[in-house]
């Protein structure tokens, strides 16, 4: 089906990368995630998600990982298609070029703790908290920032109707630390006797029937996620 | 970042489109969707989703919307995102062609009993219902059957903790109009009174204070939407 108008059609995947690290300033675990500082037009300087050009010889995911990869040092296992970006006017080409249309595949990947160990900074490439990016970055090249804000909105909501605060924990952990997970994609406080009350009312967590070791004198219990997701939903309350 | 392999990349985007309608058989309310016979090569003669190429001008939803109108005369209200779908070896050319790389953004459509009833037959469109297709439709063609199996296996997973059924009924509407709904999604048969308390339960409706008119001795009551998602989960009980 010819069509007339912009002829270069291109395919790029792009990823948001959340992980959890303390604030510069409160010092509470918050969302962070890294950006590439463009080095060529358009939007020559400013900051963007990493991604490029897919790659014809992999898969989409596959390709997220590899750039994911290359830029961050990381091999998140939590790697999940977000949303295909894809207005016709989204990717205006450098002045003196012919329009190219760019639809973006948006994956987004949550790092364990453990996992972000491992994570080593590249060339042009800078960690940022999540709600500090419009002070600290200054508007994302193309429409990255829209990117962004859709992928912690999202974010924000899924973790009351899904598992996915899981995702940034290893396989066993506290209750406390499940609700700093929380209170991090929230971007506020919780209550720590109603998040447990709720929590546990929830059953989506069991005990394993251990306790942390080398901690307290009355070292806290240690839960895994439950495998019965059936009745998902938390309503966190206000303080 | 040029690289080697097949060299021509489509994007095309396509249209998993759910109706309800009464099953031929057993005349419950059931999904049906409508499926496009492919006129050429690869895959000639099999059944495949409405869809095409991208069309350069137009933003992707704008894109699925024009197929959809082309293919079955609807024009539905809700028409979301669903996944893209861009396997490195999805989508096979045909035998004598240099292969083709596809990548396909699919949204799905979900349409209302009063929208249906614009929709027309086009030449190479029929519909099946949705639990069917295999015996009716056969394999579909390239992994459309892929793609089907996914967005069913989503919308039953959604209609138990987002109000997703509610895009496919009027702004006001019978609790049983709201069941035979979630029947039809989940394929089942739900316990009118058991789901009467959990929606009431659930504050995900509001009556309304009118009654359906010029049916019965008792008119049923009418409800509709609530703003208030907050709360969002039913527990499906078992009959």
């Amino acid at each position: 089906m010819p069509t007339d108008g912009p002829s270069t059609l291109e395919l790029a995947v792009s990823s948001v990368v959340f992980a959890l690290r303390p604030h510069p300033e409160t010092g509470e675990l918050t969302l962070w995630l890294p950006l590439v500082r463009r080095i060529r037009e358009p939007f020559e300087g400013r900051w963007a998600l990493p991604g490029g050009p897919l790659d014809p010889q992999q898969d989409l995911v596959e390709s997220a990982r590899t750039t994911l990869h290359r830029t961050t040092g990381l091999t998140p296992r939590h790697l999940e298609q977000l949303y295909a970006f894809g207005d016709a006017d989204r990717s205006p080409g450098a002045q003196d070029e012919s329009p190219t249309r760019v639809v973006s595949i948006v994956y987004w990947a949550l790092v364990r703790q453990d996992e972000d160990a491992e994570a080593v900074d590249g060339e042009n490439v800078e960690w940022f908290p999540a709600d500090d990016i419009a002070e600290e970055a200054g508007p994302l090249a193309f429409d990255h920032g829209v990117i962004l804000a859709y992928a912690l909105r999202r974010l924000r909501a899924k973790v009351i109707y899904s598992p996915i605060a899981h995702a940034f924990l290893p396989e066993r952990f506290p209750l406390a630390q499940l609700r700093q997970v929380y209170e991090a994609i929230l971007n506020r406080a919780l209550d720590p006797s109603n998040f447990r009350r709720q929590i546990l009312a929830q059953g989506t967590v069991e005990d394993t029937g251990e306790r942390m070791t080398g901690t307290a004198h009355r070292p806290p219990k240690l839960y895994r996620s439950s495998p019965d997701r059936s009745r998902y939903t938390l309503t966190i309350q206000e303080n």
